[in-house]
């Protein structure tokens, strides 16, 4: 029994619970970041995440756009809260053959492009000589005590739930670059791109974050997973009346006969933020995301009965609390 | 040419030229820790460091001490500039084999026993599936703008070398541990409870770094590249007319018909603070440490001659600038 591989979730709960918890954290553990208290009614907030060649480096992805994604993967969980990304730390471990001039060079290139496109800057890291690539990311930013970062635990019952975009290219893609899968040459480009250039929803973020979204999260696990997160986090349920499918990706699942339902919902990798929005305040959400050039889609509503459920068909389907996780998921 | 693989420090320089630097950081690149300038005189002051375990982790080290020394190596950055560490994040990359309750239990009780025991409290973290086992620590603290980071840069000739402990068994225990050397039962348990059980000189550092020292950096590379790091970022020399040698690793030479100079200067893995004081601030430098139960150790003095040297059997010999280096060195 000792010797089952756990699943990161699983992983991630035994670390917490042996762990001393800080008092009067401004973010409870969990959440898409941390963030702790201040003095002057300031907070400080923090977010790592690792990125490993072998899981998060599809073949034919650059070593710049590879150390760019590193910081994207970070700079998507502060959009999901609305803080501004100030500093980033690299820390990065290369295998023997990537120790040249040339390699050091075009990673520290994807850093500091990723961090710019964001307005931070990499202020310092550290390497190492590991077995397979790595960079792993912190972030930093502050925030104001009065203007909390967005929490996942927010949504009410009525709430809009809404994304900044459509799903399924990056998981459509990854298949593409990893199995056997046929896509015209024009599909194949749109696809891959996205994969290999993913960007974090910021402006979105920060338009939102500004009080009028009452949850958020972003989709880096898969949509299920997240949806099933604010549910779980906000004691609500959702129902899905309409899945957000980009149009790149319905095409790739008719040409390779695929559950489209399954691609857009199971998928990760995806960078979008999944929000929850009180009625009254929907159109103002709307104008602000549009105002930056985003856009704010509708999908379901937060219900009172504590299930995530997509209508198909005319009927109601359980979505199940599944996405990308390490030591589990296999593209 | 393009193939040759680089040293570590060849590698931060290459990344450091690609980077945009941030304007007015509190450190600027390349010192201890990083930092930046806050609202209302604060500064938050950042360090990232990986501990990989092929390189980091010797043969018999539990990873409750690996998880404990990954939070260690970062603490000893931030004692080196005077600076409270308050947050930690952990980003753990695990191989499949160590995805199990207990060995992730007992990661993640060596993570919060490091950060407890210097006052710091974990706060976040990611897990990730990696082909060994990788923890990357992030670590989190304020300074006031007014009370600044001491830099790797303010020695001024004159000014006393110091240093906060006897140097060797670190770098003894880890020969020990890994080659064919010889030592008496009691001798080899000092010698490895130094390799497994590494301590921060936070309290030293703390009690140093309100103004009494010039400049200041850990040890972690050897002491030699430390006291060169001193020189060249100040734009001094030393000599050191004593050596800092840890009984035990006198030892050790001795009975390994090893050179126990070499064992000092050119060892790493040690956490001792290396700091210059000008002599007017001397007796009250080693009194404060004195408080805080620690010692102060004379080891030399800050030249205009440009070079280190050490006085060897009545000659000066010269100190290179080596230590332990991720990708050249070798135990």
């Amino acid at each position: 029994m000792s010797n089952t591989p756990l699943g990161e979730h699983e992983i991630i709960q035994i670390i917490q619970s042996r762990l001393t918890p800080m008092p009067d954290m401004l973010v409870p553990f969990g959440d898409d970041v941390s963030a702790i208290n201040l003095e002057g009614k300031q907070g400080a907030v923090l977010k790592t995440d690792m990125l490993v060649r072998k899981t998060d480096v599809p073949q034919g992805m650059s070593l710049f756009a590879a150390a760019r994604k590193a910081i994207v993967m970070n700079v998507s969980d502060f959009a999901s809260k609305g803080v501004v990304p100030t500093a980033v730390l690299a820390a990065v471990g290369l295998p023997k053959a990537l120790a040249t001039k040339e390699a050091v060079a075009e990673i520290a290139e994807g850093l500091n492009a990723g961090a710019r496109e964001y307005g931070a800057y990499v202020i310092g890291g550290d390497t190492n000589e590991t077995e397979d690539l790595i960079i792993s990311i912190s972030l930093f930013g502050t925030t104001s005590v009065s203007n909390r970062p967005v929490l996942r635990s927010g949504a009410g019952v009525g709430d809009i739930l809404a994304v900044t975009g459509l799903f399924g290219k990056s998981v459509a893609g990854l298949r593409l670059l990893l199995g056997n899968y046929k896509a015209s040459e024009g599909l194949r480009e749109v696809l891959v791109d996205a994969v290999y250039n993913p960007r974090a929803r910021l402006r979105e973020g920060l338009a939102l974050c500004g009080g009028c979204v009452s949850a958020s999260i972003d989709s880096s696990d898969g949509l299920a997973w997240s949806i099933s997160e604010l549910a779980r986090q906000s004691g609500v349920g959702f129902l899905l009346d309409c899945l957000p499918v980009a149009g790149e990706a319905e095409e790739f699942a008719v040409q390779n006969e695929l559950d489209l339902v399954d691609l857009v919902l199971y998928g990760g990798e995806e960078y979008e933020l999944v929000v929850t929005v009180a009625p009254s305040r929907w159109v103002e959400a709307q104008a602000l995301v549009g105002a930056v050039g985003g856009c704010l889609i509708p999908i379901g509503k937060a219900t009172s009965i504590q299930q995530v459920r997509l209508v198909l068909g005319g009927r109601e389907v359980p979505v199940v609390a599944r996405g990308w996780e390490h030591f589990k998921s296999r593209v």
